[in-house]
């Protein structure tokens, strides 16, 4: 698919400011990630300041993964001054189902109408549709490929925004088109459950994307980006320290034209 | 020790889910540890959630690294809720003796009568005893093996819980029975004390062992697990920086037949 | 610059304790990079604490890139402590003129008097000496060089503190005397920008440097070490996450000889 290594190339270009409230865990982490394909990440979190930093975004990655009412409510605020000036918005429902608060939290900050993408695992999406019992802790429960593929498509349908399932298989759908995501080699899958932030890196990744893309092409990128990096990084390193460093070297040494010839991407059309 | 090797496999097979109340500068480094161990970590602080988190946890882990007034409430919540519910708890006192604050918290954690294990420095532990003037910012004053034995069963047998004095030599207590891990090569040595949270990252395996065996045993497979596998990671790279990423690499590595091998624990019975 | 090798054999000699009010983007780094120097960092913002530990610190590091308002309070009682008691204090003004809240608080913790040092880059500093619109989130606008020097000249007669602002060329200065630090290898320039927090970085090595030099001294001493440190690093790891490795190593393996041999300092005496 020629447009993932373009919208690589764009993003390089334009180095989008890509305006982060996330989680402590994973601060360091995604800023790093963001840095290492080419945005230009602010961690920031302050009410106080939240609608400044929104307004001077390209992009904006919402992620509940620890939160506090603090947190909360400089979010409802990032979500609703990105809505006003037009700014695409990633959420990362992290833990979506393991608490009441998360889901609470979640579905409040997609009620209000500015969230663009949804990336979670299948528990944390499966919460969404108002199914429980699918997350432990902040891990999906069993991964079920074809159900994965029906909650993209409702949930994006039920919110009006697109909606990425991740897991084993990748689906993305704005409710009618569905894109797959297949996986890489087992190396891969071995060492990918053994490192914490990964899939708010995939999300902070689609924050750059959405910079340069629209919604529905961006969370492809962001994911299949995300894919092959972490490919690379795990045949020069299988275990999941070293992994994880040379993840960010690939990161940053993808070209476009890597991308798109390696990238899984399948794409469904509309349905 | 063959009940070392068969602990670590217990924890792989289970998965068991840590929910961390820990401090920033450690988040992302006992989250990684805890997956690259085989463990399922969760990261949250919020006094919305923890009786929830708490409740779906294995086991729990209390880190006082970074203090406020907010994370102490959802520590005492949390302490409170694992008695209630006869969850393991394991209990770090960073910097105990460093300020009172510290002290305090540390000490006010334990009265609630739900820590399983405390898992300290020499300076932290001297606090706890009531003894001043140890703690150097968040690092121990001189280390002296005799009276950090000593410490383990003063303090284990005033609490009713079970105390890790970690240093050159680590000695675990439960008030009767004493453990002592002695230290590996040189090149770990040189290196440990150049990276930071590796204390935190002990008391948070510790948190993984609990899970599947009883309190004395799993303070003693936390510490020996570090210690086989950070001697490991230094012959591999005798530097800080790529020290602490083989680390998560050899907890990954790391089988039930090795640690069993080289986990130099010395049991002295009752006393 | 034989001192500039005796500063660092000096703090090896004494492992000074630095105090860090931080960002929770970096405070896994910065700990870790004063770790890997031969300091030893202490990470704590709770007013309950603060002025204990300013006591107990040999330096303080204050860095505003993630603020909300109980870490406003406690950097003011820490600033404040730190000039009662006599501690070196450096400031990183972290996205200064980015957002109100931060170029106020920097500029109200200026006026407290007790800042030896501030850190920043070449829109942070611009925003301290009162111009606007250099800033892009918490990166800095095109540099200047020329401008970077008068930056530091005036921004340091206005506080009657030392001035550094950091880029390609690094200038220091105390009002008085300039120092520039000259930039390293190609290889370096293309990583830097793509690790998150090696600002932040640099100011914490210039509060463990505090700690044994005066304030000139120490900002060109933290600065020169970064820089030897990371054109090491670079050559060994060109790409961003293994850099990011390689860059604690050789904070640990920089000797006082090596610093002073490779560092490229030029003092311009008074003005």
């Amino acid at each position: 698919m020629e447009w993932l290594g373009r919208a690589l190339e764009r993003v390089r270009e334009r180095r989008p400011l890509v305006h982060n409230i996330t989680n402590f865990v994973v601060m360091n982490t995604t800023a790093n990630a963001l840095l290492a394909l080419g945005a230009s990440p602010i961690m920031a979190h302050s009410p106080e300041e939240v609608e400044e930093l929104v307004a001077a975004a390209d992009a904006v990655v919402v992620n509940i993964g620890t939160l506090d009412s603090a947190f909360v409510y400089s979010m409802v605020k990032a979500v609703a001054a990105a809505r006003e000036l037009g700014k695409p918005v990633v959420l990362d429902p992290v833990g979506a189902g393991a608490t009441r608060l998360r889901t609470r939290t979640a579905l409040h900050l997609l009620s209000l109408g500015g969230v663009s993408v949804v990336r979670g695992n299948f528990g944390e999406v499966s919460a969404l549709a108002g199914e429980s019992g699918r997350t432990k802790g902040v891990e999906a429960a069993a991964y079920d490929a074809a159900r994965a593929r029906e909650l993209a498509v409702e949930v994006a349908r039920r919110f009006g925004t697109v909606v990425a399932v991740t897991g084993r298989v990748d689906y993305v759908s704005n409710g009618r088109e569905v894109y797959a995501v297949e996986p890489g080699s087992s190396a891969v899958e071995r060492v990918i459950g053994r490192v914490t932030g990964l899939g708010c890196m995939v999300t902070a990744l689609i924050g750059a994307y959405l910079a340069v893309e629209e919604p529905l092409r961006a969370a492809v990128a962001g994911i299949a980006t995300f894919k092959v990096a972490a490919e690379r990084a795990a045949e020069e390193a299988p275990y999941p320290g070293s992994f994880h460093v040379k993840l960010y070297d690939w990161l940053y040494r993808l070209d476009g034209g890597t991308l798109s010839r390696y990238a899984r991407v399948v794409a469904y059309g509309a349905r």
